[in-house]
């Protein structure tokens, strides 16, 4: 059989490593053949890409907890897709699954033993890039296992709208807590409000961004869920609460610094003072667990209690477009490239 | 009865903020009567002051876990005396005992309620300052109860012959930990050795202290007990391993900067990629195990695991001059005022 769609599969590699905030011309599309399955995999037909904030820092030399993506190598990221010649006696053809590691191409192989069939009863299929998966589980652990808040405490999260944010502040609105939101329009904190955030701060218009959160936030901050890093980390901390917890999940306000040291006023007295807990946070920590969390994700999504909202860029080619949107923060909801 | 020691009680008060570290101007000495104890009160002839890098953050208008200190007030610290006029039934006169609020004077009142009768055979009375009181328990809830160490784990301790950090060092070794010490003397580090720290730097000579650590640390720092903030702080949190935990105890480098913001590199990227712990400590949150570590210190103290250093400056004259050389790191030991 010849044709494009076998002989030709635009497959999208890093050009070079960006540096600060990463543009189009980073990346780029190269013709290639599709791949052959080698046992042990699978060929799939991609349906979803994620793009996801953890990618950034896997565009760099510097050592992170994810392996860099090297000069010249085809991009990778999460995806959901249909298996198309499994070389593998755990997956058939037809099998629609989810991994972490698709190429950023309409045609992909993938180790058998790191996909994951999904259950098309359960919900749409790319809800396993978003809220019952990788995002959502790390909403679930860092709230509740690192974040630890008790009930009624006040849960202040940023990028609230986004893949991981979204999810939160529904966990904490189902766990009885007090979810405010930062988020980068009035459109997000409006749409915020509607899926359970008490209150929220458009961190581009607020002005003084400790007086809004002071504003917003009358009891002070117990649990500050951070995203981004940068100033709403700093305006977040002077809102901290006496034994107050920081859970430090993302840090895409450095997006567009990333290999240059983050400069500006360091809070140690603070942090003495208040007695204040800083944390890092990894979603890896807590495989024991996945299958726990999922479920009950899963139970809540079902039942009606989670709201995700997911923002789809079209096509292959769109791929470098909607990452950088999403580092931006222009994306609304989780973004998605719909292959 | 007339005379000097009644009616003439030299005693210290604040003349004015330090701005950065303080100086001896800073105080002025005013001759007053000796007090009258008030119901309740206890009126004391003071043995011992102490002088503790907390106090530092008293003489300051700024936001505080300790009540500032306003102009013109009495200096006021944790001392050791002999009760001479007993307004309580909780005491005697002739009781020694340890409190945490005497002035800086000869004679002085102290709450009753406030007040510790101490235990002459137990140990030396000044151990109520140190080993067996507010630096021995700090050492002890900071390294056990917020640091976690797990057995073998490589403990980093700043200050590390200072009243806390001496207690620290020796809890971690009794622990089967792996203590390590940075102190500003190769006569401090000599003599941490000798109490138990498997090696030490003196951070006024390494040169780059992040390689200091690097090679007296060669399986990288798990617990870093941080009694000073600034540059000691940023080289362990670069030497800091995955799931590190740093302690923040005190901010003594700080003390010259007090008012001002410590601008420098932020660690926030760093902190999520080795999901690090960075902890606020103050003893008083560990108030309801206070008996039972105090107990734990003493056995320890008495069979001999204990070493406890102290640094003796003459006279009630000398407070401020103890006060600022402990601040600067000068003292070789606990600091102590013997009046």
């Amino acid at each position: 059989m010849r044709g494009h769609a076998i002989t030709s599969n635009p497959t999208w590699v890093l050009k070079r490593f960006p540096t600060g905030m990463p543009v189009p011309d980073d990346f780029s599309l190269e013709q290639r053949a599709a791949p052959v399955a080698k046992p042990g995999e699978l060929l799939v037909r991609t349906h979803w890409l994620s793009v996801d904030p953890y990618m950034r820092a896997r565009l760099s030399p510097a050592k992170n907890y994810a392996a860099g993506q090297k000069i010249g190598e085809m991009m990778r990221g999460g995806g959901v897709g249909e298996v198309i010649a499994s070389e593998s006696p755990l997956f058939h053809n037809g099998d629609i699954i989810q991994a972490d590691d698709f190429g950023w191409q309409p045609m992909t192989t993938v180790a058998a033993q790191m996909a994951t069939r999904l259950d098309l009863s359960a919900a749409p299929v790319q809800t396993s890039l978003g809220c019952l998966d990788m995002p959502g589980l790390s909403a679930y652990f860092a709230l509740l296992n690192v974040g630890r808040p008790k009930a009624g405490e006040t849960v202040l999260i940023s990028a609230a709208s986004g893949a991981l944010g979204q999810i939160a502040g529904q966990i904490a609105r189902i766990k009885g807590l007090d979810p405010v939101a930062i988020a980068g329009s009035d459109a997000k904190i409006d749409w915020c409000k509607s899926i359970g955030y008490r209150a929220g701060i458009n961190h581009r218009t607020a002005g003084d961004l400790t007086a809004a959160i002071a504003k917003a936030c009358p009891s002070g901050v117990d649990v500050f869920l951070d995203n981004t890093a940068g100033p709403i980390h700093d305006a977040a901390l002077l809102n901290l609460n006496t034994s107050g917890r920081i859970v430090v999940v993302g840090t895409v306000a450095l997006a567009d610094r990333f290999d240059r040291p983050d400069i500006g006023p360091r809070f140690l007295r603070r942090i003495l003072v208040i007695r204040a807990r800083i944390e890092g946070f990894l979603l890896d920590d807590f495989e024991a667990q996945y299958a726990e969390a999922r479920s009950q994700l899963t139970k809540w999504y079902q039942e009606g209690f989670l709201e995700a909202r997911e923002d789809v860029a079209e096509g292959i080619e769109a791929a470098p477009h909607a990452f950088i949107r999403m580092l931006k923060g222009e994306n609304f909801g989780k973004q998605l490239v719909k292959v």
